[in-house]
């Protein structure tokens, strides 16, 4: 089967849209998915970008009305999280710990879900918990294993993968040597993958 | 009929997907296209956001690419124009000079098809004679209206315009008080103006 990766910044809003539909779209299509949780903010300083929404800034405002609009357009449930950003790291560790596992996916899911209907928020304890409870897994079992050496190590080895790919934003897609940025590109992303098989 | 405002920046790489496409979606749909060509550095400056894609970074190596991608799996001739970016002031003088008469879209199609078709570049005279031409109109007639104060003055003053409605990128739509922003979200913004009749 076709495969594609998929980076994911556990603190990026337009990721909530795709992690939201890409297993159904994913399936539909044949295409496997190869779950790469990474963490953005050391990859694009390496490229000299900012923060792409700054507090009270016309771009950030569009964010918030796009997303809410876009969310109805594609059918997804939506509310609107008290706290932007959050803090990424914690949900980003346990998602790299879950993959040789096999829930990676499952867990990033329900994190997204939690934090964008529910407010359980990602980066607290209890979305980590609620989230791992779901998937009939223990936070005080999990919490070690994210929190390894190597664990912690092979979150910060996704920063040179990412810059390799030429990612400087999330969520991307990669297939093959095609880079795909943006929710806006989940579509096509997975025909690509799809097409290429 | 609903109508939608059409933000144009004629230096815009995204833009082009946009203008080729534009006039046959709004078409289908019923909806009627307000044309807004200005000038976007202003605006950015005035949101205190730098030039989007700057020489030799990730982000441009990226947009290079997909917009190729993206022409074609949208059927759009591309061809990648020698020079990046260019001077947009005197094209969208031009077209703000054809709004009342009628012609701002037709010249703005046959400008932009120009520069990423056979690669006579927006900004040159070439360009400007030529794309007028196939309009049935001289240069040398429509250059002093162009660049006559009052038309000068009403691009200026798109630029407080844009700033209300939000705009900081482009293309942009505007229905109403709903922003879309990007040619991602042409389809969405067609469809908003179109239902909103």
């Amino acid at each position: 089967m076709p495969a594609m990766e998929v980076w994911i910044e556990y603190a990026s809003t337009y990721s909530y849209l795709t992690v939201a539909r890409i297993g159904r779209l994913a399936a539909q299509q044949g295409v496997t998915l190869d779950w790469q949780p990474f963490f953005l903010p050391p990859v694009r300083e390496h490229h000299g970008l900012g923060f792409p929404f700054p507090e009270a800034s016309a771009k950030t405002a569009y964010m918030w009305r796009d997303l809410e609009r876009r969310a109805a357009r594609l059918g997804i449930p939506y509310r609107r999280p008290a706290v932007y950003p959050v803090n990424s790291l914690p949900a980003a560790r346990v998602a790299l710990a879950g993959k040789p596992e096999g829930w990676c996916q499952r867990f990033t899911e329900e994190a997204f879900r939690l934090h964008w209907t529910e407010g359980c928020l990602i980066g607290t304890e209890d979305n980590l918990r609620v989230a791992l409870a779901s998937l009939g897994l223990d936070l005080a079992h999990v919490w070690p294993l994210a929190n390894s050496p190597q664990n912690k190590e092979a979150l910060k080895a996704q920063t040179p993968r990412a810059i390799e790919r030429g990612i400087f934003g999330a969520p991307s897609f990669v297939v093959g040597d095609e880079l795909f940025w943006g929710d806006d590109r989940l579509e096509d992303a997975i025909a690509w993958a799809a097409s290429n098989r």
